[in-house]
Formats: C-alpha cells, sequence, structure tokens
C-alpha cells in the first residue's frame, strides 16, 4: 500500500449518515474499497444503507464490525464518539487506521487517547461539508467534491497514516489541509458553530414571540436562505456545542459585544456608523465569493 | 378606471433599481401601462433603463417625471423619501395614484404626510421581494410571482386608490395583503431588518479577527447562504435601521436576551437545555419551509 494509490481491502463506517454515507460511496465510485461494512444504532438506517448500495453489509455490534477492518471512518455525534471508540479498541487489527469526520477536534482526540492511548494509525479529521439534511438518504459520492478536508494530526500519529487517509479524501474530491486541534476548533467556532448558534436562536426568538404563527408568512426569500442551518440536526449540533464549547463560548462573546455596539448604533440612529459597518461587511462577503468562484 | 382592470396611462417610476424596475417590467409584460417614464439621481442608471426597455425615457427632475403621471411609484431609499415627496408634491395631478415600496413604513407615512398632507390617493406599500443583488440590471418581470406585498392604508386612503394599487401588484403576480404601520413595522424587523443585522454584524466581527484573512477558506456551503444577505445594499439598510430604529432595537433586545442566555447554556455544557432550543427551533423553520412549499 502507498499513499498514492491506496486501496482498502474492508472499510468500515460506523455511523453510516450523511459523511459517512457519502465517503463510502465515494470511495466505492473511485474503486477504491472491495468491501464496506457499517454499524450504527439504528439497524433500520443500516438495512437501508445496505438497500442504497452504500455498504456490503452491517454489523450492529461495532467491535465485529472493525475486525477485519484496514480503514475505520468514525462518524457519529460527538457526544457518541468515546463509547464508540472504546468499543472498537480491543478488537482493531494493530495496523487499522482510525479516523473521524467530527466537527470539533480536542474532544474526539481526549476521546480517542482516552481509548486508544497513543494510537500511531488514528488521524482526526474534519470533512467541511454537508447540508442540513442527514441520515444515508441525503448521502451521495459527490458531497466532497471541492470542499476542504482538515486533518489534525497529532504528535504520535504516523505520517504515513495521514498520508493514507488524505488519499482517501482525495480520491473523494476533497482538498486537504493540516492545521493543529486548537486552531481548527477556534475557527470552525468562528465560521461554523457560532452561525448555527445565531440561526437557531433568531428561529427560536420569533417561535416564542406573541404572533409567531403569523410571524414567518411575511419572511422574504432571504430568511429562507439566513435560516436554513436552523433546520440541522439538533443532536449533532448540541453535541458540538457542548465539545468544543471554549472556542464557542469566545466566539459567541466576541459577537455580543459587537452586536450590542451595533444594537447602541441603531438605537442612536447614527446612520453614518451603520453604513460603515455593513459596507465593510458587504466588501468582505463579496470577496469571500468571489474566492470560492475562482 | 375600475379597480379590476385598471389599466395605466402613464406610470412613473423614482428610483429605477430592483424593485421599481421589475414592477415596471411586470406591468408592462401584462400589458398595463402605456407609457414608462424613469426618475432618479444616477443618469447611467436610467439611460441603462431606457436600453434595456424597462422604462420609455427619463427626466431627472422628479417633479416633471410626474406630471402627466396617473401612477407614480417611489422606490429609494428610505432616507431619500421626504425628499422626493417634497419635489414631486406641487406637480402631481390630483388624481395620480402615489404608492411607495419601502421597508418601513411609519417614517414614509410621515414623510408623505410632511410633503402631501392628507392625501387620499397615497398608498404605502412594501413589496416581500428583492435579492442580495440591486440596481436596474438585476430587474426582472417575474420577481414578485407568488410573493407577498403588504399595504398598509391610512385613515385619509380612498379605498379605491388601495383596491387599484393592489390590482396592479396583482397583476405582477403578487399575493396582496393589508394590515397597520405598526404591526408591519413590527413584523419586518423580527423577520427581515433583524436577519440583515445578524448577518452584517457576524461577517464585520469575523472580518476583524486576527486571521480574517484565513478563517473565511473554511466556512462551509451554510455559511455562504447565512451571509448572503450581508451582501444587500449598505444605504438601503443604513436607512431601513435608522427609519424603523424602534422596532428594530426593539427585536435586537429581544434577540441579546436571549442570545446572551444560550451563551450561558453553551458555557455551561447544558447540552439537554441546548438541544430543546436546537429541537423547537429546527420545528419551526420545517413547519415554515413546508408553508412556503405549499
Amino acid at each position: 500500500m502507498t499513499a498514492e494509490t491506496m486501496a482498502v481491502g474492508q472499510l468500515t463506517v460506523i455511523g453510516v449518515g450523511l459523511i459517512g454515507g457519502s465517503f463510502a460511496r465515494a470511495l466505492r465510485q473511485a474503486g477504491l474499497v472491495r468491501a464496506v461494512v457499517g454499524s450504527g444504532r439504528g439497524e433500520a438506517n443500516l438495512r437501508r444503507a445496505v438497500e442504497l448500495g452504500v455498504i456490503d453489509r452491517y454489523e450492529l455490534d461495532p467491535a465485529r464490525a472493525v475486525a477485519e477492518a484496514d480503514v475505520v471512518v468514525v462518524g457519529v455525534p460527538l457526544g457518541a464518539m468515546r463509547s464508540v471508540f472504546t468499543a472498537i479498541a480491543p478488537a482493531l487489527k494493530p495496523s487499522a487506521i482510525v479516523t473521524d469526520v467530527g466537527s470539533a477536534k480536542a474532544s474526539v482526540v481526549a476521546d480517542a487517547r482516552a481509548a486508544f492511548g497513543a494510537r500511531p494509525t488514528f488521524v482526526p479529521g474534519h470533512p467541511i461539508a454537508g447540508t442540513e439534511k442527514s441520515g444515508v438518504e441525503a448521502s451521495f459520492a459527490e458531497l466532497f467534491q471541492r470542499r476542504k478536508v482538515i486533518l489534525t494530526p497529532l504528535p504520535e500519529t504516523d505520517p504515513a497514516a495521514t498520508a493514507a487517509v488524505r488519499s482517501l479524501w482525495e480520491a473523494a474530491g476533497a482538498e486537504v489541509l493540516e492545521m493543529s486541534v486548537a486552531h481548527h476548533d477556534a475557527v470552525l467556532a468562528a465560521t461554523s458553530h457560532l452561525p448555527h448558534l445565531l440561526a437557531y436562536g433568531l428561529v427560536d426568538t420569533l417561535s416564542r414571540w406573541d404572533d409567531s404563527s403569523e410571524i414567518f408568512q411575511y419572511a422574504a426569500g432571504g430568511f429562507r436562505d439566513f435560516t436554513r442551518i436552523a433546520s440541522s440536526d439538533p443532536i449533532m449540533w448540541r453535541d458540538i456545542c457542548v465539545a468544543n464549547r471554549e472556542a464557542v463560548s469566545a466566539a459567541l462573546d466576541r459577537y455580543l459585544e459587537d452586536l450590542t455596539a451595533l444594537a447602541a448604533l441603531v438605537r442612536a440612529g447614527d446612520g453614518a456608523a451603520l453604513e460603515a459597518v455593513f459596507r465593510r461587511a458587504k466588501e468582505t462577503r463579496d470577496r469571500y465569493v468571489a474566492m470560492l468562484e475562482q
């Protein structure tokens, strides 16, 4: 096996949802896996994953699912990571590469070390992809095309394991980057976890308005886009906010401070200062979109 | 002229941008106007509007533009409403119907009364439509299809004038509703003005982050949707926030209070409480989308 042309005998996906399912589909489509075994808590979902051809078979017991695995991808909510790692630790082949797709990395790393010790073939990862939909029904092989995947290898991680995981994500069409756990968690808190909290918070605030049943009728198209992420999976986002609470709290505090200042400008009717903020934000956002479209 | 089949001899559009331009296009496509005259501050924009066939001709002086008008639509930023109304007041035919498309109504009504007195043929209006784009280039006849238009007729408004404006918007494909000025402003503060402030605020906060040039690279698809409205016109939104500052401040204060409570839950790592908020928000948002898709 080389990093460039890694072919996987058996891939085991624990948590066959949007991300895990799409990863399996992509590798299968690239001809890189011989067998895909699924595991997870919902047997109906696993049966559906077999019907859809995402996995070949499933084992409800994660330890049995990983026994013959060459690569294991754990795609469960962050709150379930530790119990999955603990369950599979005794059953893994020593050479088996283990990676995850969790949206916060410090908590996953702590969970992995608690279960595996300093395992050289554990490679923490996070594909920055997804939609507000979840479940294997929503999975598709192209999900990671032109998306970024961040790997946060640890001091104990074998560079060959990192290279192997990188090659799989690249085969799935992603651009792979490496950074530290702490930097990942701070950046994602700002660009992903904070916006989700703001959107959930706005919809919740409005839903408790006196005339909330009426209020949504007058929401324009922009509102639908703005709140799309409030339709995301509540369990997944609960776990992200808890697992990454330090970085999320820091980002939220900063935002609350800025929003309080903005509220003072509105109350004072300070059009010039508001315009300056809006102009700066528009320029930044337009630059960001131009960057995406390059 | 009857309300059902109103045909307009001359329509004058002051401010030939996305909304005013799309309205002219829609009425022209419906065969309801004989001549469309444009006015506004930017002569290049007006010339472009003639080239695009949105208007037949233009007058830089709004008073000249309205002299022969049967219907006048004012589609300028809220901060420019009073000066436009004041300029056209002496030139309007007594029978001319005047309406506007401003996103906040109390300030427009105050501006109109200051210029016109209690004019029976002034009908305040607000089409809940638009994109983050602006300008006549972005206008299209179908913009108002299946969109809502809110009219806020005043005690002095002649019901026949309201019916006439209603029939034009319906001809443009919109669903027309009537409500009080105060209710309009409170509802729009919550569902439109507040989200715009939150999005502008978030992008501005992130743009002042230490590593802001890097940070946006890791923003996922959800971020693009969430911040789309931060690419809206800064002048227009400055004016909305100033004109509707009381209702916007009230909505912002309520949101700040809720977000502060949410921040405390994050800091405490209170997963159960966070999940309850996220679940409630997701249910509300999913219901809202289902309503839209009916």
